[in-house]
Parts: C-alpha cells; structure tokens; sequence
C-alpha cells in the first residue's frame, strides 16, 4: 500500500523576523531536515509576538496539518510568551515539568534571576519534553505540536532529538539539471513533460551567473523511477533547445 | 493628530522555499524596505504553487491587511500560476497588458518561445503595472494587493520603484544594546520596563558569541523620545546587573 504524504506547517513566532532585524534560516533548516525523515512543510507562518494572533494561528494550523513545528518565545524574558499561548490554544493550564526545573536548577543564581528562569520550566499540562542535546531547558510537544526554541542552534539540536519518533510519509526525493537558456526557450517543452508525469512536481527557476541567464529544473517526487524518466525527458529537451544540459548532484 | 499604522503581509510563493531547496531572502528585504517607509509587515506566509491554496491566502491577507505583497510564480513557464491565482482571487479575468506586451516583444524569438513569454503579459483585468527597472516584463497591482517576482534582484528592483507611491504610517524606528549577560540577569527589569513604556516594544534576544552568553536588548517604537527614554533605562539596568552596555548603531 502506498504511504500517505505526512505534512507539516512551520510557524515562527517573532517580532524580529517581521520586522526584518534577522534574517531567519530556521525555516529551510526545518524543511531540510524533517523533509529527509518524510515529513513534507506545506505551510510557513511569520507571525509577531502578539497572543492572539498566535492562538489563532496554532489552532488553525493544528488541525490543517499533521504537525506544527513553532520556533521562538520560549525563553526567560517577558517577550517570550508562546509557551502561555500554546496552554491557551489547547484551553489547559500550565504546570511546572520537574525535569525542567531540576536542569534550572542546576545552575545557581540569585532568588530574582533564578525566578526568571524558571519561567521556562512552566509547560502546558499534558505535555511531554522535547530533549534539548545543548543541556538547557527543553522544549515541549502537546499532540501534535511541537514547540522549539528559536535560536538555530538549540532549535536545531531539540529538532535533532526527535529523529525517528515522528509518523512518517514517502520521502520527497529531487533531480535538478541546469542549462544557460531562458526560462521561456524550453516552456513548452516543459509543459508537456509536467502534463506526461502528474506525479512529479517540475518547477523551473531562472538564474543569472557568469554574465548569462540560466535556467534551473528542479524534479520533486516520492517515486524514484519516475523521477529518472523526466530527468532524462528533461535533459533531452535542453539538448533540442540547443544547449548543454549541466548536472546537479542529486538531493 | 496621529497617523494610523499601516500594515502589510507578504506572501511567498514557492515549492523552492517550502522544500528547503531556496534559502529566502525576499522577506528580509520587503519588511526593512517597506519599514523604512512607514508600512509595517504583520505577518508572512510561505505556500506552494497550488492554485487553491494561493486562492485562499491572498483573499484572507487582503482583507486583513492594509497591504498584501506576493512575491514568485509570475515567469512563463507552466509553474508560474500566481498571475492566475490572482485574478481567481479577484473573480476577473485575465487580459493582455499592451504595454508588458510590447517589452516581450522588443527581443525577437520563435513563435513557441514568444508565446511562452506572452504568459507574462497576462494581468488581472483593472489591474496596474510595477514598474520594473531591471528591463523585463512588469509586476502588477490590484486593489491593496502587489505582484511581484521573485528573483531577488527583480523583485527589489521592482519594490524600489513603488517608494513614495503607497500609503504609509508612522516609521517604526529601533533602539539597541546589547551586554554580556544572560536574559535571565535582567529579565525582571526588563519586565517592569515594559510595563512602564506600553507604546514601545522591548524584545530581548539571546546569543552566543566570543565564548560568552549575551543578549539584544532591541526596542521599537515610533516615538523617538519615549525610545531614548527606554534606552537609558536598559542600559541603567545592565549596569545595575554588573556589566556594561554595548551600544549597537541605531535603526
């Protein structure tokens, strides 16, 4: 029986994002990353630090999608309010995780700073931890959404500890080629070929490189075989347009 | 009397993004531009070339948002459904733009190769022209909402020719220091100066750099000297924490 695609929506929470102060790169980390374990993104939300606009958008996206993936608003400070918005989605209350505590804990601090740290022991009730590898407070996951921090290198390494323990889908597998012609020399052509294999996504995505327009055709499917034969349905149609078709190294 | 903010989402078409294939910088871009002049970014959506989902999203963002921007999927070949999508969003057809016309037509090529190229002069009926200053085909806009590539250098080149041409509101301006301290050091004096300065939005952002711990303290607002005000009680408040503000140049 054939697997069904698992999906997934990614939601950043963060003024600084919106605002254009950082440039984010957790989002293609994310993609990446649970993309090669068969999970595909099909959504992407940036949304501000406000409660309501982030309640509605992880109710929405919760129930559209298999899992919701939020990065940001999870640390000590005052902004940081996603984990009360994530209890108030769910309609719970937040509890205090004694495993969290305890890795606070470790750390000695003033009575003032220790209750600001703290703050990130609270979960929603019902919640389980999301292992963080970097050794400082965890992240959480309440069904199926999974709250991460938003510094690349802690999200990254909570991301990392759930490897494996995610339903799964088909992987999405891609073949690209290049060619130094215009987008408009081989459309047709690539209509054609996009009406022959309805099962494999074809885009197309002009460059510019070493003074010439190129052309980008990048093939994303779960079925290798088909994949194989629009690669080379694809590079015949670059050789008929009278140019070169140069390899990609295939993802 | 006060100006009103002026919003705007950005909407990013793209399987490339989605897939992790495409690192965005397009958002980055819009929301420091677009913030220069007075229009803030509230949220942004990243969605797949998938007609209905484009369909749903513009008309949910236009209605939403003083502003939609879109970027991608306005190209000649048969992924390129954004120009489509709109005018479906719209409930108008879709017409030939005479002048986008004559721009494709001024580089002779192959009847199927013009045609291909002739896509890009389809627009939404009662829609106008972006100009786009690299020489190509142009963007378009329809009621709030602006269509634009999105190749990078396109896409600016096309958002730079919409300056001074769009309604705008108060500029958010930004303060920033930053100390080697943990969030946690300050947090509950970060926590009572935000309460005391409603209007500005303090955000404390971490980070990891020369071995040490430190942390952002950024503050946006569009009152200048309620800005100031806000500045000098962080930094007396990292100075009362024990280290020393580091000023970062102002936004």
């Amino acid at each position: 029986m054939k697997k069904r695609a698992v999906t997934a929506c990614v939601l950043i929470i963060g003024n600084e994002i919106l605002s254009g102060r950082t440039q984010d790169t957790n989002l293609n980390h994310i993609a990446l990353t649970i993309g090669s374990w068969g999970i595909q993104v099909r959504e992407v939300r940036v949304i501000p630090d406000v409660e309501e606009v982030i309640i509605t958008a992880v109710n929405e996206a919760r129930t559209r999608f298999d899992y919701l993936f939020t990065t940001g608003g999870i640390g000590p400070t005052h902004d940081d309010i996603t984990t009360d918005c994530i209890a108030g989605a769910f309609g719970v209350d937040l509890v205090e995780s004694p495993e969290i505590a305890a890795i606070i804990q470790q750390r000695p601090a003033p009575p003032t700073v220790m209750k600001a740290r703290m703050r990130m022991a609270r979960i929603p009730a019902g919640a389980t931890l999301i292992d963080n590898p970097t050794g400082g407070p965890q992240g959480f996951r309440i069904e199926n959404v999974f709250v991460m921090a938003g510094i690349p290198t802690v999200m990254r390494a909570m991301l990392s500890s759930l490897e494996g323990k995610l339903e799964s889908g088909p992987v999405v597998r891609s073949r690209s080629v290049t060619a130094y012609l215009g987008e408009s020399q081989i459309a047709a052509a690539l209509s054609t070929i996009q009406l022959n294999h309805p099962e494999i996504d074809l885009g197309s995505y002009p460059f510019f490189k070493n003074d010439r327009y190129g052309t980008s055709l990048v093939m994303r499917g779960t079925d290798e075989s088909a994949l194989e034969t629009m690669l080379e349905e694809v590079k015949a149609a670059i050789v008929a347009a009278g140019e070169t078709p140069e390899d990609v190294p295939q993802g």
